[in-house]
């Protein structure tokens, strides 16, 4: 059986550690499996350049051109529209091309949603494309989701977030049956906003996810559920607060123990352990963000992203294609709706 | 000049470790201030049996007998409605009747948010009290404005709390010119969800308060806003997931200086620093969280307080009554609108 090849267009121009890290990340992805094939989209001669370090299979990695450059603070529809032959433009027309199976991108986070709407395009019957990144948590990592671009939306939205949130939870993750759970400002069924209270009887509706009711914000943390659905602008919350405060009482901590002699020298012996408990709880250890219910993947990685999250991603890639995750949301989720002919 | 009293009804009865710690709380209030007088709306023989075991100006603390308690679970609006002679409604009438300035509880958060509309009812005008507890920052502490169960807020909803918040920080805690800041999903004045993008420019045009624009969650932690506005689902998200995520990460801490011989013994020489530094984000240190806009005040502390928070709780009635609040509220906030005859 001839081995199946994942294509993989990563945008080699985009994030904080560009052109960098980025290509570093590609080289170790494919240097640690032969299943993949990275296309690095970027400025050809600088690209190249940071090639020229390394040594890989030469046939996994292939330079696609692309002259311009999409910046964060860039207004995301107009640079989309105009900057045609940005890394971000080129990368995600290789999805739609079928040239490439996902397009991984540590640039402008409203860039990657507005072009992987416009652009790759919605699977037909899939109203909006939730972001869902991992959250860390005490038991592992849970699926945040959504918390893209799409504020104020609707019930009949949330209920798909949960449906393709569990899929990928259960393919991508392993985690068998995930617990499914909407976040909520309490426990019981009539508490929530007017979204919640119209969403939740139809989660509980659904036969095909594991829906576990309401979860407070304090249990998020706890690893209550392995899917958590939200509208956009509460899952931002979450996800930007999670990595401020996890940021600030790491600082703050480090800040203590130098406060006393005594204390210092508790510090250079504690350290050691100390780090390697606060990494679990460093985001970018798990990858980057799958935009799902795209015609194709969109995986957006952290704008401080290294090399070795960047190999994550592409990998993430590659089980995400083996999984085809993309064929169980359309035959799981739209099975019903395309008999009803949306 | 005659000492003025401010009267403060306690719930003797509410949150996890009543009556000891509460009642405790009160003997320390009293025996640390003279000015105060606390009146303790519990079962009288239950209160009493805790009263005896302490030394205080007899004066200062008055028992009032409340036969029975909501519990934390049971549905607000009926607990309300039905114990009448619970010591939550009892507490809020003696608030109504002026026969106390403040009423203090741990007990049902839904019950006290109930009961401060119902019972204590709305300055003239306010459209709605917003609970506006303390969240610990880098820097000091910021009031989140609103956790309540006011969820789907108004505009016009959003600006009064910006307002109340405002007079709060500066004359309760003494912040001049409190920065107030909206939460939202990007700094920028077009971004955010429908009401977020109507609020903003409310916010601008109002010349009381120092309006410094958005705030992202990543923000609020590093203590970038001293008012930080929100509506009360978001409020409720972020005020948890502050207390669950601080929990996790000194649990994780912890557990992280265990894990090997070396880093234990660190542990045992960085611990009390650590300890202190950690301290600094419990935001049980900083007192109870007040229910503003009422006719009266109405503070609710954790369920889990302890007797430091409920003495503080009582102070911060003292300086709220000394501040004269709820005038400068009616004055600043209601001056035009009673012009207007609202």
């Amino acid at each position: 059986m001839q081995q199946e090849i994942t294509r993989v267009a990563l945008d080699a121009m985009g994030g904080d550690n560009a052109p960098g890290e980025l290509v570093k990340g590609a080289v170790d992805a494919v240097n640690g499996r032969s299943d993949i094939k990275v296309l690095l989209v970027g400025q050809q001669d600088v690209v190249e350049k940071e090639l020229k370090q390394y040594s890989y299979p030469k046939e996994q990695i292939e330079v696609v051109h692309a002259e311009e450059v999409i910046e964060t603070a860039e207004p995301p529809v107009n640079a989309i529209r105009k900057k045609k032959q940005s890394s971000i433009v080129v990368g995600m027309n290789m999805v739609k091309q079928k040239e490439a199976d996902a397009f991984v991108s540590a640039g402008s986070s409203g860039a990657i949603l507005v072009g992987g709407q416009v652009i790759v395009g919605r699977i037909r019957g899939i109203e909006r494309p939730p972001l869902a990144p991992l959250i860390p948590t005490e038991k592992g990592v849970s699926l945040l989701i959504d918390c893209g671009a799409n504020v104020d939306a609707r019930a009949s939205h949330l209920v798909q977030f949960a449906k393709m949130g569990s899929i990928y939870m259960e393919n991508v993750l392993g985690i068998k049956n995930p617990r499914v759970a909407i976040v909520n400002i309490g426990a019981e069924e009539e508490k929530g906003n007017a979204l919640v209270k119209e969403t939740f009887p139809l989660l509980k509706e659904c036969t095909d996810i594991n829906f576990v009711g309401s979860i407070e914000a304090r249990e998020i943390p706890h690893g209550e559920a392995d899917v958590i659905v939200c509208e956009a602008f509460v899952g931002n919350v979450i996800l930007k607060l999670y990595e401020g405060l996890a940021g600030t009482l790491v600082g703050a901590i480090k800040k203590g123990m130098m406060s006393t002699l005594r204390s210092k020298i508790g510090a250079a012996l504690a350290l050691p352990a100390l780090k390697s408990t606060l990494k679990t709880f460093d985001a970018s250890q798990y990858g980057g963000a799958p935009l799902l219910g795209l015609n194709g993947l969109v995986v957006k990685t952290h704008g401080s992203a290294k090399a070795k999250e960047v190999t994550n991603s592409i990998y993430q890639c590659v089980t995400f294609k083996e999984q085809d995750i993309n064929g169980k949301i359309k035959k799981n989720i739209l099975g019903s709706a395309e008999q009803e002919g949306m």
